[in-house]
């Protein structure tokens, strides 16, 4: 079985941006068994025609992104209506889901995107109002798919890859979607292939985190491999489903009605950034301090000059103060500090990817807790740091035993 | 002109790593004025014949990367001599080059990358065993280059770039780079083409900033067109070189030997986190406040009452005494405060891109700035409020009078 993919968009030949759907489609494919022979990137110019021509000629299936805008010079329809010697026909269904999410709008150069040759089927979209379709030109399986990644994704594992387990009479949908924290993507693929190498795994990097995906054999397996894969690393680290930190620690806050605020060192923003990056945060986010010089700790945030001289700005008690202390300024429910060495050197004797977190309440007791990241990079301690603080928030405002939980991290 | 590349690797169509070399060359052939018609991914199975073939028939150039190694599996030589229709013969260069390298490793299958089409012309790697080489095949210049980008990346800086210029007769090396900040790209487009649409222009979009490339003509007529471009943006918009806002803030911090702080609002914590992002950022930077909350403002950074109530949140007044505060509490010479409305909703009745900031010295007077940002999205208007931030404070830290700077600024 024989694939290739046509990826099209006149930013990728003129090197604005960076193609990522060809790998995506060359990594699911492959682990389906299907070889990959070809992955072509063509400008928004119509030579997708002679492409695909030639394509269809020697694989079994050919992958069509982008091109499925409003706009004339997207004319990746005509041109697989053209493949397949069919007529462009307008799909009821296609029509229907773009009166509700354009309305009017759906009567201008949109109502194009209804369109699709004769005798396809339709792809559903539920993040834009461009479906995708599927059918045969010659023996050849034609599947087009829009261009945004947001779009593209889901259309991806929720339709086209469940269509080619089936055409390819593999056993269908079984598949697991978790999300890992705070773990290497190389150290997870070397701790999967331990918890059960007859799997199908596969991982996707995102910013702060790597989605982790499962399939095959059955569902007592896989949650077999999973259970195994957290015994390795410990709570917090593989969460079902596609989660992410900074929505577990929000939810957590909405859900008990709190605030929040955030005492920060070696982050150095980091954290209040992402608390803040949210429509409707002034809800949950009340403001932090970044308190970068010792000074600013002692002078602001009213650490003790006493910890700073005998336990040092990188230190548990420290980290518990700088958190009291933003709690105490700014009246929130809850806070969070984060004091640690991001390098490139070691500082008061403290090695680089030592990090020190503090969160603090009116509820609770103060906890400190204490991580060593391996990771090399000051960028990646400084992101690591700030997943792990809103993780252990998320954990924290739910009432958990927090230092238990980061006790039993292990390979982070 | 027309070209196209063909990226061998089967790790590639596996989707274990991401073709990048697609994307570098499609930008700097695209700066020359070179139109990029296709990009193929292909592995290493032999399938590049075919390929090559029907590139062929419609560039004028193809580059091949990958291929060269000293593995049977490796034949882009012998392809690329088979659609020259020539012989494969031993470089004398090439083998005296590896001889140097490997030693008597030259003689087993290493020898083999000493092998060029006859007639063609080495490209000379520094950075490993296998030289590149470039030559006609029919009409088409052939140019092949190993795949490693330590290797390729300095022969298409040092050799192909060059060897274009040279086919196309264009000025050798007479390219001014420049960098443009808090300007669309698409406006930038637009500008440009009003300057002198004779020029060749490239942008290159990056964090934060547009590096713009021109080319072409005179140095006269390149300055003449930049001015012109900068006489519709203003001041601080356009800078020689590849530069940053980030490091212009941080040399004139260090120039005058000043620390700073920050007073973030809408920005949230990005300012901070830029300021804190280089390692040694402790020399210049002490820290921030983050006041989101109203009542953080008034409380921590000390904003009267009556400012809030009276002028808002949003306003020039808070924005002057957010900065005035944070300079108070952590004693640094110079401060920047940033606040505004980056949506997705109007607040207190100010529309969505308002954004003030102030800046505060001991040595000189404090300045409010105000901007509308037009660009839509909440990230977006953040990152151009820290930008701006971070622009005007290294022209106020430098003694220049910001007010009249972005009283010119047009189109943001």
């Amino acid at each position: 079985m024989k694939a290739s993919f046509i990826i099209i968009g006149t930013e990728l030949t003129r090197g604005i941006i960076q193609d990522s759907h060809g790998s995506l489609l060359s990594r699911e494919l492959t682990h389906m068994g299907i070889y990959v022979s070809e992955i072509v990137e063509v400008p928004d110019d119509g030579s997708i025609e002679k492409v695909l021509e030639a394509l269809m000629r020697n694989n079994d299936i050919v992958i069509i992104t982008g091109g499925l805008g409003p706009t004339s010079d997207d004319m990746t329809r005509p041109v697989i209506a053209a493949a397949a010697g069919v007529p462009l026909v307008r799909s009821e269904d296609a029509w229907n889901h773009m009166l509700e999410t354009l309305g009017e709008r759906a009567y201008g150069p949109n109502s194009r995107q209804a369109m699709i040759p004769e005798g396809f089927s339709l792809i559903r979209n539920d993040n834009g109002t461009a479906p995708g379709f599927y059918g045969y030109g010659g023996s050849t399986l034609l599947i087009s798919l829009p261009g945004p990644p947001r779009e593209m994704h889901p259309m991806l594992y929720e339709s086209v890859l469940p269509l080619l387990r089936d055409k390819l009479d593999l056993p269908q949908a079984e598949r697991d979607e978790y999300t890992s924290f705070i773990t290497a993507e190389a150290k997870l693929e070397e701790l999967y292939e331990d918890a059960d190498c007859s799997l199908d795994w596969g991982t996707r990097f995102q910013d702060y985190r790597i989605s982790l995906y499962v399939s095959g054999k059955t569902k007592a397996d896989r949650d077999k491999a999973i259970a195994r894969l957290r015994d390795k690393l410990g709570e917090y680290r593989i969460v079902e489903g596609d989660a992410d930190a900074l929505t577990m620690a929000i939810d957590a806050l909405r859900r008990s009605d709190s605030t929040v605020s955030v005492a920060e060192s070696c982050t150095g923003g980091l954290l209040s950034m992402l608390l803040t990056e949210r429509a409707g945060a002034s809800e949950y986010m009340l403001g932090s301090v970044t308190s970068y010089a010792a000074s600013v700790k002692a002078d602001v945030l009213g650490v003790p000059e006493s910890v700073i001289r005998e336990k040092g700005t990188v230190s548990p008690e420290c980290a518990i103060a700088m958190a009291e202390g933003v709690r105490r300024l700014t009246g929130s429910d809850y806070s969070v500090s984060v004091t640690g060495v991001a390098g490139p050197d070691e500082d008061e004797g403290k090695s680089v990817g030592t990090v020190h977190l503090g969160f603090s309440s009116a509820r609770r007791e103060s906890v400190a807790i204490s991580v060593h990241f391996s990771s090399w990079g000051r960028a990646s301690i400084r992101r690591k740091a700030a997943v792990t603080a809103l993780l252990l928030l998320s954990a924290y405002v739910s009432g958990e035993d927090i230092g238990r939980i980061a006790s039993g991290w292990k390979e982070i």
